[in-house]
């Protein structure tokens, strides 16, 4: 084995294209091959192969990367090539569902593919850069003889052999995005209709959500124990400001979906629960379904 | 005046009583009052004088601070003690809407009161602790001469003259954290179907908001430039990870309200824009309500 693996990526769109320019600028020789070729050029101007066909580049490496739109693809694009990834490390980094990641890590055992499933949370001008995150579950080999390569990445966090870890932590992590974006989003149109800018804006909500993290310890210790009594806050206080932020965004002529879907789970629980329960009985409402 | 300004503080809320008791610790003659008089007990113990009706604790100082459940009640309180208030600096730390602090500071100005009105952005434990943020609005004397009390319970923030203007901020930023803890919350009764806890989801939260802060202020450009052409993840790509969560939710045997809302603003963004629009793109679909 050289100083520096051979490595295959599957895969340049956004993400794959960040993954092999970092595997490039550590100075692995890098075998690459996407199904719209064009999107090689700036990788091959820097060092990379470009393969003629997805077989040819998985038996360039002992170490293949997938990183495609959804596992539907990596499924289609992996199937015919189960004989030439037998015995390779296969790292898939492609987003999907818990039960998809499964699916592929029964796939690959029946195959003799040695499996690493895995997310990643960045976006890929975050890859290799402080702050970056790899979700990985499912080969504890894989990862850790294949630690210093995904380190180029980001910090690898290893969640267990259950391949579908992973997705799951992903999934629930990307709700938390969706949800910050789209809220600092309204907040932003909001605060808009008084001419303040979504620039003007951001100082305050990077502060603030300084303090929402630090509340959230006593909420996650609510609840696993269940006992949502509060001195912070009560839900009936929170359930009349969700209301008043639906009612002052209508009045200001913009959109309620966000806090009209908070505030219908929010009321939702102070209706099932105690007039002292705080902020963290909602994990109760959220379960039942 | 004494070197220590008396204070006055109506309403010993959860909030009340935590800035009543910030006064008291930093030696300030502190008079209160709240309706139930029993909740002034460990205030009294500490200091603090308990006056027998709300007008005795307005007479009591120059600066009265009133801090009680929304501004209907505030204004039931302060409408009879407009006489006893006039010259003296009045401090709104009730949450509300901007209409009704602006009425409130016109109510002011007509009866000569000095009107400053603020938010909280803390919990009632936060005040005086670093990190806690007051946004304040309305009389610029009021701020820049109690500029030191106000920082006996957080990082004072003064916004502007206009007195509506803390709280349309307060209901943006509480959007923010409404928003994200009900996300971190479904997050957590997602991964507890597979027995993952809240306080094991926790530290991976704690991490990931940090990278989501650091993806706002490419977002709020773009929300303010209108251009939302993305080289980082296409809205179609989340959309499709957001029907996953729900999807993925409802399989798991879990309520999905707020991926299902979320999956609806984003998808009909996604119908509304172009492919290649980003996710700060979804600002239009807010603002056109
Ligand atoms: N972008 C992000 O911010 C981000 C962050 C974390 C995770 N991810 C995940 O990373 C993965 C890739 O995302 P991306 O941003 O790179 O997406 P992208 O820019 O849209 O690229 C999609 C990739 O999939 C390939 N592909 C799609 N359909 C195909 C097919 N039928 N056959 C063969 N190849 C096909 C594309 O090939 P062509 O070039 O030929 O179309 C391209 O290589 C996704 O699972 C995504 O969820 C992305
Ligand atoms: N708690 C937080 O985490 C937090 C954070 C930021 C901002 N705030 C804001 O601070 C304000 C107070 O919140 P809080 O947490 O202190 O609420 P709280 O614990 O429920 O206290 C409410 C206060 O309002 C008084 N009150 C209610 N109805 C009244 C009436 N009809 N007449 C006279 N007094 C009445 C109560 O008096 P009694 O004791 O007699 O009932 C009590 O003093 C709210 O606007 C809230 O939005 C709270």
């Amino acid at each position: 084995m050289d100083k520096r693996e051979r490595v295959t990526v599957l895969g340049l769109g956004r993400m794959g294209a960040a993954l092999a320019g970092a595997l490039l600028a550590a100075g692995h020789p890098t075998t690459v091959w996407n199904r719209s070729a064009a999107k090689a050029g700036d990788l091959v101007a820097r060092g990379a192969v470009l393969a003629g066909t997805a077989a040819e580049a998985v038996r360039a490496s002992e170490v293949v990367v997938v990183c495609v739109t959804d596992y539907d693809v990596a499924g289609d694009l992996l199937g015919p090539l189960a004989g030439e990834l037998a015995g390779r490390a296969l790292i898939n980094l492609t987003s999907g569902s818990p039960e998809q990641a499964r699916r592929s890590a029964d796939w690959a055992a029946e195959h003799g593919i040695d499996y690493l499933d895995g997310t990643i949370m960045a976006v890929p001008q975050g890859i290799g850069q402080p702050g970056s995150v790899l979700l990985l579950s499912g080969s504890a080999e894989v990862h850790s003889g294949r630690k210093a390569l995904i380190e180029l990445w980001g910090d690898g966090d290893y969640l267990g052999a259950d391949a579908g870890l992973s997705a799951l932590y992903d999934l629930a992590l990307l709700g938390v995005m969706w949800s910050t974006i789209a809220s600092f989003l309204h907040g932003a149109a909001l605060l808009g209709t008084e001419d303040v800018t979504a620039q003007q804006f951001l100082p305050k909500v990077e502060r603030w959500l300084g303090a929402v993290a630090s509340f959230l310890p006593g909420i996650a210790a609510q609840a696993d124990s269940g006992d949502y009594a509060t001195d912070v806050s009560g839900l009936d206080i929170n359930v009349a400001g969700l209301d008043l932020l639906a009612r002052v965004s209508r009045a200001q002529g913009i959109g309620t979906d966000v806090p009209a879907a908070l505030h219908e789970l929010y009321a939702r629980r102070l209706a099932q629960g105690s007039a002292n329960d705080g902020l963290a009985s909602l994990i109760d409402t959220i379960r039942r379904g």
